[in-house]
């Protein structure tokens, strides 16, 4: 019995990734071995945010599709410098961890010409979006999917879609206001989907790399994870768009298509797992429980 | 427009604990504001298991309830001394954080007589189980709610139960087989909801307190969050039951009781968010979103 317990045997417990054999039904693993490059998308340089902690870089995916003045206004931010002085300020857990300036009222920064606030770009029309439907359900939304390459729901009587807070969705903090967020106040997911915030707040994109430097920082003391001692704040130590950079310094990152044949395979190996370490082959999967896989490209 | 941005206004955005007027709608403050001693229940010190580290401590209610030979396994072996010497030893983004002893098959330690493997508990019969249902539906269980004061589903067409995985759920691992765990190695859930565990693995309780001890942790470079280098182990202390400490130094820990009218309040205070900030009251909730209180005892 003992044997099952050794580390490399450990790996095969509550494995996602446990290949199986070349006859056997998909599993993610499978399906993501046999992608083709035609699979894979590079999010645009023009859309990409590297924002540069101590303990390593976070790339984010802005999502103008939903949120085009929220992510028009973030890179005119990151552009003039603003977030360079920058601090995550507070770390929730199972819920948020979040940054921005904690000087901004007293020294607002350079802003290159960034609105000060911005509408609340909760939702959007349904119109002309591309939406890969799941058919499982869902507790929030009459319909989840993916759009533009996100998580995202629709409402076919509203004729509305908006992006699903799941984890690693990146938002833009607001006041009481629905027209006070403006960007420059950032926060990302690190629990379990807080999805009664969707339609509450813009969403602005979602984590591609790196969000294990966010997940693990201390939990702030203060209410609602905020710290109360600004030592405690983590410096952010630069934040550029990846399209301002030489391209010999840029990530060369894929994320599989949400539209594509691999990622429907992908779905249905999710909902039914066929790796051997599971017993109960489950059936059915949730909007968040679908991986969004990325990858550094091989050239 | 940058005094939204103070820190002090910051706290109310994304705000779970607004506070409201004492004639508005409740909120989740507002009911835990209300709530008496009778709402409350001390978790059984034979049930409730303290883990130190470094960091400080994680208190475990275990879940005899539903896994009953697990829950007495992991007693006699922390009462044995089994897990001074275990030492987390994977920790996955977004899924779990796990421990136990990496010398268990050269040096099994002192069991106190706790079985070397168990049956599965991955369910149980509904029957004679207390059980609160939640209206709102679910993706992976035709019903859930409450029960034995956890998270939990149910089947009416099968007639079991079982507990669910929400954030902070404590796990069994295992090899390959449904009966090769024994409570010696322990996981817990820090990421969205990996529902599509349950019932293919025994849930053995939850954390009330310390979790961001776990979460925080450094995640694990090898496959599944495993760490490749013993030197990034991060050991236990202790891992002792309450009631063999003199009751003065027991924690004294309340949590709020699931079958009560406070809890049901709560629950409507979070499918309907009345807290200011809040511009759609959402109106649904999910099983893992609803809080699940916990509170230091004032006497």
């Amino acid at each position: 019995m003992f044997k099952t317990l050794t580390a490399a045997a450990l790996a095969t417990a509550l494995s996602a990734t446990t290949t199986t054999r070349a006859d056997a039904p998909p599993t993610t693993a499978s399906v993501l071995a046999a992608t083709t490059a035609a699979d894979w998308r590079r999010p645009d340089p023009e859309r990409t945010l590297y924002i540069d902690l101590d303990a390593g870089r976070v790339v984010i995916e802005l999502a103008p599709d939903f949120a085009p003045r929220h992510a028009g206004n973030i890179a005119a931010l990151a552009r003039a410098g603003w977030f360079d002085q920058a601090r995550v300020v507070r770390a929730q857990d199972n819920y948020v961890v979040q940054w921005g300036r904690v000087d901004a009222e007293q020294a607002p920064g350079p802003r290159g010409g960034a609105a000060e606030s911005l509408p609340a770009e909760f939702d959007r029309s349904a119109d002309g979006l591309g939406f890969t439907p799941l058919s499982d359900g869902d507790v929030y939304a009459p319909e989840v999917g993916w759009a533009a390459g996100f998580p995202a729901a629709r409402d076919p009587d509203t004729g509305r879609a908006w992006l699903a807070h799941c984890y690693g969705m990146v938002g833009a903090g607001r006041g009481l206001a629905a027209d006070s967020s403006d960007g420059g106040q950032l926060y990302v997911v690190i629990g379990h989907a807080p999805r009664h915030l969707d339609r509450n707040i813009t969403v602005v994109g979602r984590v591609l790399l790196g969000i294990e430097h966010l997940s693990v920082l201390p939990r702030g003391g203060g209410p609602l994870g905020f710290h109360e001692d600004d030592a405690d704040h983590v410096p952010l130590r630069a934040a550029r768009m990846a399209a301002d950079l030489p391209e010999s310094e840029r990530l060369r990152i894929e994320v599989l298509r949400t539209d594509g044949a691999a990622f429907a395979q992908l779905v249905q190996a999710r909902r039914h797992r066929h790796e051997e370490w599971f017993i109960d082959p489950v059936g059915r999967v949730e909007l968040c429980n679908v991986p969004l896989p990325v990858r550094m490209a091989a050239d």
